[in-house]
């Protein structure tokens, strides 16, 4: 059976088949973000060291840190600003050492840059997840050579220099090469994390059905561990916390062993826990007896986040956290 | 593609591979349900007709009649009472006929008395599903011919003279028997609806991957539809809806194509219609995006009943029932 093993200085998580499925937490993120990138920018890491807290209170084992931010107002003094080649490299470093300071799971290091992707791998403790690398040339060349040299897991997402297909047989193909390809460079399959691509079921109506026909074939044929941005699939929909909270059931159904997502929602990771009950990874019911009594707090009231890390305080005193945020 | 096509007076909806999920309301059944034994023994039809008219408007597309009651009052009074031979063709006769009266959906007509069967059977208007037959010989001897004589699908539980086995194989050789004599008597598979039988999962950690298994294997190697009580996954744990809610898509992911269960709950039936929307079962996402404003209406308080009757008179004014609940 598939392990890709990455670690923290302390923790251990394994993405596998007979695995509980791993939620890795999305939200240190400024793509998109424009007040995260905004406090970034001003040496402020307020919202991280919340984020962080709050997305493995609320059930995160591993959290990704995206270091993409565009500093405007740098800019306009400093050229260099402009790069995110310049950018990226300390921003990374920094994240990473906030995050760590503040919470022990194990880290997925998020960049286009590969500059930044090293700068993470020499400050990430332990065996960190790289996230990711492509079929396209250029970031075969610059990024498995790096997963190599640091002995970690990577994340292959499917897309090669022709962009992304909508043909579900090519983005499987594109897995394939980089499954090859890592092979050439002494890489095995299990430390390849592959992300066939969630398309928006609003603008491709076999997008899911796509998915989970991908996902049998990368687990049956290549024998990889699987990831996804989730929320991909309801973009543009309506209710889409309810499209996602079938989509996450049913592709953990079809094989899929992990996603990068929102853990703040309860809704999500309601049906995540249900689904590891339902797929016998979860020993005597003990998560999912845990999360009904959240899901009972919040009757109150309280947020997610909130009833998540009282119950994590009533039972441990400091469960997922170093700190509290007290 | 295999097809299983169900008929009321006006209304025909087909349980398929390539259709929506056939909810099958659940909800009109006296067994397990006291105040509503106790309002039939009084020949008070109130809750059947509310109850008709709720699931209708909630999404159930069939609804489930079963005459299971005991009417200790009766018996009391009159011996003859106490048999269910006596008690149930009659009372399956009257329900059929004021389910008919308030709504034109199709019925499934539930019994384990014979007599109760034909009485449906000949009260029901159009092509009604029969529930059930078993493995066990007496049943196949009594209901196999039923089926025949009124070219009616049937719901084919497998548990045979042996009881239920724990051994998904063990049930799928059931099925696979039940299938063959149905043949012999020139019954067609796809006028066969397998129930795999689902064990709660608080007793048996494999129950749900067995089901998921099992279906699929109904589904690839027989050619059968399939059916299932899917609250019964949930037997005894907390937080119920949420286990039914993730069971749902992962069955349907695996290839379920029907289940009895309480259209009633909201939480169920948007994981339902995710699921659709998901199989590429929902053209252009009209069902989701009409379920959406149900479910906004509800943030007002409104029960999704009320809810769901609410848009279902804004769109049609009677749409899914032969009158209004006035």
């Amino acid at each position: 059976m598939t392990r890709t093993v990455i670690e923290s200085a302390t923790k251990t998580v394994i993405i596998g088949f007979d695995e509980p499925f791993c939620v890795i937490g999305e939200r240190i993120n400024p793509t998109g973000r424009k007040k995260l990138a905004a406090e970034l920018e001003a040496d402020d890491f307020t919202t991280v060291e919340r984020d962080a807290i709050e997305q493995v209170m609320c059930g995160a084992t591993v959290l990704d840190v995206n270091s993409g931010a565009v500093f405007t107002n740098r800019m306009a003094a400093d050229p260099r600003y402009a790069d995110n080649n310049f950018v990226e490299p300390p921003l990374m470093k920094a994240l990473i050492e906030r995050v760590q300071a503040v919470v022990d799971v194990p880290l997925c290091i998020d960049s286009s840059v590969p500059g930044a992707l090293e700068a993470g791998l020499k400050a990430a403790y332990g065996r960190p997840l790289l996230n990711s690398v492509t079929g396209e040339e250029d970031r075969l060349e610059l990024v498995l050579p790096l997963v190599k040299k640091y002995n970690v897991p990577v994340v292959a997402i499917s897309n090669d220099d022709t962009g992304i297909s909508p043909d579900p047989d090519v983005r499987f193909a594109v897995a394939k090469k980089i499954v090859e390809r890592a092979a050439d460079f002494g890489i095995p399959a299990h430390d390849i994390v592959v992300d066939p691509l969630v398309m928006p079921i609003g603008a491709m109506a076999t997008a899911g059905h796509q998915v989970f026909t991908l996902v049998r074939r990368l687990r049956d044929e290549l024998g990889v561990n699987t990831t996804c941005g989730a929320s991909n699939i309801s973009f543009g929909l309506p209710n889409r916390h309810g499209i996602n909270a079938a989509f996450l059931p049913m592709a953990i159904g079809a094989g899929m062993t992990s996603a990068i997502m929102n853990p703040v929602r309860a809704q999500e990771m309601e049906a995540i826990r249900a689904a590891n009950l339902l797929m016998n990874h979860d020993a005597n019911g003990g998560e999912w007896i845990r999360l009904a009594k959240v899901l009972e707090a919040m009757k109150d009231g309280a947020s997610f986040a909130e009833a998540s890390q009282a119950a994590s305080q009533a039972t441990s005193g400091r469960r997922g956290g170093r700190r509290s945020r007290g």
